[in-house]
């Protein structure tokens, strides 16, 4: 990946020892001048204090920095929490001399422990000292919790600027992310002029096909949000780039985290079609990438497609399964509702060695369909879960 | 347990070499009249051979027999699955002397094979031949997949007679039974006269408070049937009775089945109680019991109520965080919304130490309550089905 700066923007981290481990957990992004800016969050309606908080300020549709800390969410934590949350972005915004509206605060981590704000408003100095043009890989560390690899991704825009997505999230991975309300994190900075409605709508519309379309356990957080970010320093991209710029960041990010689930070995695009409609084939994909069953076959390595018929017989959506087709990385294991037989499920079993491979459904002759990503689950996420505070 | 008969039914089982271990896999139960039989069944579209069958057949309200294989789903087995259904209950039916459509088919086991039609054909005489008052016994034994133990419960009706009921199931287990559609599988054989109607209503209602009111891995099955006999020896019940008797019954084997989860080792119980209705709550419930978060902190013994509140939060349903409130086993840990403390969560996670517990969750002052059964998911689950086929 380029590592070309994004005009307008300085990135740093630091450690302000909210982590117990000593590791860089806050990072901070500051727009040279007020950018655009616009999120969306969570739909889960117990949401935390930074989310609410950021709600509230992206609502002027400009923003100036956006101060990120790892190893607390800061959810559940009512007014003691809202106020660790002000103290902090009011005293970064007090060392860069902005008004505290324009800082937007995000946490992630553990539920239920309220921000330490003494800890960050101490770090300040460090952090803003810190701010260089290449500093987003740091920033994309210190992000961090259970995930095993920093995410990043970045496009060009056609009509000139980039596109740099940063995210973390490995559990807790089920994003329902809408207009107002978004623990995956993602930050979008662009050089490229986006004005806001029109940044906004595009936003959306890639969520909803990225980060609304992929899961790791189902659950999903107290904490989600994307918030991108415009400096506006170079020319604006036609409709189509923008969304094709978003949607391959906001896509490559979404595998990225599913890739890095939380115990995860292999991602699996599950491709459903031949219904009705989209929204159809959307509730059928999820239910079945959401499915036990299917996720401890996949860890398993088994071609076990009466799990995945079983769980798209569940979803409440019709359709004949006489004439349902399965094919694992293009391998037809399923024809007619009913079984190729043992070779085809050895075959297919080859593939699900692989790290990631594509499961298409097939279950009529509508135009309708839709992927879903989504993880193998085995003993490690046990492991990661079961101890997780502890 | 009492180990009386109940007046006018007999059991038997075999071993027909379905399963390859040499267990007891072929059950069968008759009354030695005609009785009156009703049926709820899977509500999942894709749907097993023996479960077309056993509703078709059961839309007489009479039945004489029921013919249970474990090893095998007989699922997505299309034109031959249904063919080895019809000719192996035709099988039993000759050599009972009585036609075939008396006679309910149910199957458990893998999906997508055949049920091989010789071997239980085979095995008929030496089945009918070991009909006994007294084989439920050995009848729970046989159908039998991965569970544990065998699952048996009982009531005595107040004006005469008995309620027996015999139920399978421990993975892929997610009821969702409705009329005229149900592997978790349970046959209840009451000597007490009730009609049809009656009979099937009362049934359903029961299955909505229990066997539809309880998961272990969400994944709702292709072959649950829950079939309800009654040979009119006994005096008949009370609605009142009769509803007290099924809901104990089927109760009690829904607790069983949970508490024998592939790989649990705690049962509990979900309630949640405050919202606007019932259904409401259930939906809450429901979300809070099938959360892989959740279900993985119980069996870190972790009193996580973060991940309680964060689904509850993610079900869809509108409540007021700030007055939430939480209980384990009687022990508060969360009121309006903020955490007790270290040492209310200490004393709960000694409450989860124990096989079983309750969890409230309080959302408001509404008096919409429901309760839902789950088990605690840790590594044996994973173990169970990553390998279950191979």
């Amino acid at each position: 990946m380029s590592s070309q700066p994004v005009a307008g923007f300085r990135f740093s981290a630091t450690a302000a020892n909210i982590r117990k481990d000593g590791r860089i957990d806050l990072a901070l992004a500051v727009a040279d001048e007020d950018a655009t800016a616009v999120g969306v969050f969570t739909r889960n309606i117990v949401r935390a204090a930074p989310v609410e908080i950021a709600a509230e300020r992206l609502r002027s549709g400009r923003a100036r920095a956006v101060l990120v800390n790892s190893g607390c969410a800061n959810a559940c934590t009512g007014e003691p929490g809202r106020q660790a949350a002000l103290t902090t972005t009011a005293a970064v915004a007090r060392e860069l001399g902005i008004a505290p509206q324009l800082v937007i605060p995000a946490s992630t981590g553990v539920i239920g422990q309220v921000l330490p704000a003494e800890r960050v408003v101490e770090a300040g100095p460090a952090l803003i000292g810190g701010l260089t043009a290449d500093g987003y890989d740091r920033f994309s560390q210190a992000i961090c919790t259970t995930d095993r690899w920093p995410k990043l991704a970045r496009r060009e825009l056609p009509s000139g600027g980039t596109l740099l997505g940063i995210a973390k999230g490995a559990g807790m991975i089920h994003p329902d992310l809408g207009p107002p309300h978004a623990t995956m994190l993602a930050f979008l900075f662009t050089d490229a002029a986006v004005e806001r409605a029109r940044f906004s709508a595009a936003l959306m519309d890639a969520c909803e096909r990225t980060f609304n379309a992929c899961t790791v356990d189902g659950d999903t957080s107290t904490n989600d949000c994307v918030i991108a970010f415009s400096s506006h320093r170079a020319p604006s991209p036609t409709d189509e780039a923008l969304a094709a710029a978003l949607i391959g960041v906001c896509g490559d990010l979404a595998r990225s985290m599913v890739a890095d689930g939380e115990g995860t070995n292999h991602v699996a695009e599950i491709r459903v079609r031949g219904l009705r409609s989209a929204s159809d084939a959307r509730i059928v994909s999820r239910t079945v990438a959401t499915s036990l069953l299917v996720k401890t076959a996949l860890f398993g390595k088994d071609a076990n497609w009466g799990r995945l018929l079983a769980a798209a017989g569940r979803a409440g959506v019709p359709f004949d399964p006489s004439v349902a087709t399965i094919a694992i990385g293009g391998v037809p294991i399923v024809e007619n509702g009913l079984a190729l037989g043992k070779e085809a499920e050895l075959r297919a079993a080859e593939v699900l060695a692989q790290p990631s491979y594509t499961i298409e459904i097939g279950l009529g002759s509508g135009a309708g369909e839709f992927s879903y990503l989504t993880s193998d689950l085995g003993h490690s996420y046990v492991d990661v879960n079961a101890g997780y505070r502890s």
